[in-house]
């Protein structure tokens, strides 16, 4: 029998404390963090207007070969990978696929993503494609992925290989239980040792963005509003105070 | 005087069979038929919503040679075969072009499409783009292209050569008259020979996904009921009955 | 101190006329005066239905050299050439930006966006992306790129090194000063001397449209009305009369 | 059984002329004349040092479809067209094949090409593939091509369609019977209506260079040399008529 | 201390025997044994001539990520994953590297092939670059490569992860151990469990070739000797009787 | 009369020094120093065996826009801007010209190279090609380009825009004046004001290469020898006695 191993998931205040912060301010605190780039080029929000943050279950495509992986889609399922990372799936975990940029594999349908919304699945990332757009569109599932597609995930190029390995997705590596942040700017790994220290240093420096969008909505100056000058923390300072925040 | 062949629809009952199974199920029937990837990539859903289905009218384009078409736009259009691929629309034809994925030459616009809907054509699928998007929107003609563009047809690397000849679009061979199907998971050309068979086996293979997804929504076991195992057979044949329904 | 040069804006009926004309109309008439093509390819229209025009600041980025442009987001900001672009922003401004088509660069994220409206910029168009669209979306600054990204400015592979220089986007070389014409079916740059002549020859070669579209829309021959035959003409030349308009 | 068209082919002084002046001078008189690219991208010179000219005999091919050519490499061979086309030639003609760009088939392997030089064919020119290099080199017949690989020619994704048709190589239309001139600077198509006009305009405009690159060699100016300058014109006729040369 | 895994090395005869067929028959064999495409499309002949063939070591690379490798060249090498795949390499050994098709990433320098050549490798199949070509050049060990680059391997994008695992190279799976075909037309893997069969099936399908070969240098025709056709076979078989072969 | 700036050329030791240590360890050691990717990608050795060193002469190219460049090649020359770089180039100095990838158009030909060659320019380096390599190939001006064509400069989609200013060639930023290192593994851009530095490391770091060579060859331990391990250095110090060499 097929047995693949489950990852170690982040304790929840990590996770939710990326949701807060998003896919854009985690990446760019990452950059200064030495993390050059963890965002995924590629995969694009599908599911406009959708933010979720969750650890990573992987699975990892290679080209297919015949002799490995010739059978139909329905021959032996159980030992079809693709459905065993589902079968790992707990609430809010993020499925990410390394589907090689495929356009013509679409690595889940509409049944396994009914199965996905039914264990409460946070969230699905994949270099290539899903099926059944028709009717996944009504399920509901979060999807950052290329594109879609009606051939299924084993029909052309590609076949399933391992869950829970490390891959490699829209260019960034990411190691099963790193902590994907993925909003309408797309999706972000954050490497799991690094989430603390990302969020405590994106509040660092992002906390007075709300007093100056603030400012510039009023007609103020760039170059004294963003970023904060030294000229303006004291207005700022006084902003906080007036609301009862913590500069 | 410019002269083109028309085509050999197929009979009613197959377009309509084939419209009923949708893209996705079409694609992975043929395949398990034998026809690896009949699925066109390059041209998306640009009317998301839209599913069609109906016989291939084909135009084929080469790189542009200045000798042959150095023309403007609008001298001597009865030489343009784009128009030409258009004169033979019937209700419900599919017209397929093989713009060569250029995304600088808009192979139709406003008043061609205006055209097209007038004689009550069923789609439009371009390895490329059309123009007059803004216009074209509200006219609702269903369309499968790789974008937009303000330029026209003509206009910078290619020219149409032919109608109703075998092209190459999205990776796939057309044939005139085969059948095309078409959703918001792209288009799949099904080769008209192998239509019947097709929805033939499309229903032997998939009778049981209502029942599944029924299961499935209920929390029910994947290993069980996707695809629908021998043990859940007979629970399947009792749900049919009750619904007076052929497993 | 950084000092960037400013643009010599054309007179405000160039910019109308062409706003009026439209992207598609725009580009066709410029073929047809010699220039091949116009059109941005690689930016789309990011917020659909927006239609702008209006002169060019340019933006022009490199690929980022560490001894060059090595420190992080917020230090020194005033180097920082993105900014300046926006400095010179008056009412109606087109920002070009050539980004490499670079996708994970962020050229402007909500805060810059924020500056740029307050400003009653006309639009952006870039050969790259934009971040913080989760933000962006609700803003509505007209844009056209070819993504969005999570990251900023020069978190991977490009700096900012000059304003209001000539610069190639999407293709196109534009000049500063240039009038951008962009809507759904994308953006182009129309040099602004030829901009009176082609607002001129767009008017005289299209003025039958509307009148050939309502005859399309009736059942109209195509190879009568579109483009307009000599046949037709004195029918058009009635249907202006009825209307008080010049033929 | 399978019949295809044979090709007119052009006067033989033709043929020569365009050898003669070779493919660059061939590529540019022809922009001159109006031809923007003569030149086929992507199939570059394999057997380097190698000169030809000669009509073009063609090969279309399309993407594989498996109900369409499914049988193995040897089963009832007479269908395969790229055989068809090698029965057509005669001394000196080339064979011009569109592959698509594929770089996983072989169009020819050692067996037809020893065939197509017992014939004594003038050259290949792919945009794609050939196959058994290791002997091919041997064999000495003169290749434009995108590359070699192992796989023969309907191993993977194309299939030969038609013989003699009008086809697009890199980029460029061929009909057949248009004069292929092919160097290492690569292979160009002349229409064969302009080649008369071709050879006697770049004559006109060329017959300066010997002289000129006499004079550069020896420090001459560039300014007065290239392009020959009114000023030394009296200076390159005395250079003609010490040799006997026409100017 | 790290520790990798060595692979279970084929029989001698295995290897011969493939050795012996070269890439463009065994690619060919293979494809009619149900194996669509064992080529590595990529990689091309970098040293021109030579012909090998051995059992893969295999170097797997991911995109980098600077928390997991952010170090030196130099710094503990022994963490250095690319220099452990060669520590495995014995007389005969194809090390074969999925570098991502990277272009800035030299795998390899000098000093690492001369060490290889010191343990008789057989040769180095990478879908990406080596570096010092200039000194490598003399050293003579056999390469596939998609080029050569100056920058060593974990520059720029991408860093070793794991070795004898199964890979992807070239578009294809590699399995440790799976035997590998390289020579002028580029590299095959030859799965280990079909390389019987694929020898066997070799020499049944092509015997004929020599006799062919002959017959076309002669004069013969295309139809009658290639295939081998079974008018001719009686002819084939004197032949060999002549030569004391087996037919 | 155009007119375009010179360049500061920087001291003839800094040139001797970086041409001695290569562009594999011009790369390396540049990366080290923080210039993550100083290689240009995409120009290859197209002389092999040539190795240069020389101060860059930069032309910056732009697509071609018909109103500001359409004439023909030798209408008005003085106004080509890639004859002016020329007029510029002094002994051992290197053009670098940034020809946007453009495969379609030979940025120098045999008459421009044999001036340049006249004027003793050391080499070029281009994101593009060249033209006319039938006659170049003797000429023995060292290149390194994408490749060759039979085009001219301005034939297809580029124009020549500026001299002298920096510009981006295979994805590499290049100051006028930086110091272009290039052999057959490509082509390395130096910024001057590290090249001093860039030496003195390189010495420091590979002095050591010569004896661990020579210990490899003679099958030493790669963990002993490469890097120079602490245990292996009074070996090494021995063997610089011996050869009155300075460790």
């Amino acid at each position: 029998m097929t047995h693949t191993a489950d990852i170690t998931r982040p304790p929840r205040h990590l996770v939710d404390g990326l949701l807060k912060i998003g896919a854009a301010t985690a990446s760019a605190t990452l950059a200064h963090m030495g993390i050059r780039c963890a965002f995924m080029t590629g995969p694009v929000a599908w599911t406009r207007g959708r933010a979720v943050a969750g650890p990573a279950l992987t699975l990892h495509c290679l080209p297919k070969r015949e002799d490995l992986y010739g059978e139909g889609e329905y021959k032996d399922p159980e030992k079809q990978l693709h459905r065993h990372v589902l079968y790992h799936v707990q609430e809010g975990d993020i499925v990410v696929v390394d589907a090689r940029g495929d356009m013509r594999s679409g690595i889940f349908g509409e049944m396994m993503m009914t199965y996905f919304k039914g264990r409460r699945g946070g969230g699905v990332v994949i270099d290539g494609c899903v099926r059944d757009w028709p009717n996944l569109r009504d399920l509901g599932v979060p999807l950052w992925v290329r594109g879609v597609t009606p051939n299924f995930h084993t029909q052309t190029d590609i076949m399933p290989v391992a869950v829970n390995v490390p891959i490699a997705c829209g260019g960034v590596t990411v190691i099963p239980g790193d902590i994907i942040v993925a909003d309408d700017d797309g999706a972000v790994c954050v490497p799991v040792a690094l989430a603390a220290a990302c969020i405590e240093k994106a509040h660092r420096d992002h906390g007075w963005e709300d007093f100056s969008r603030e400012m510039l909505e009023q007609g103020g100056d760039l170059r004294r509003y963003y970023p904060l000058s030294d000229a303006a923390r004291p207005e700022y300072e006084a902003w906080c105070a007036q609301r009862g925040r913590k500069p």
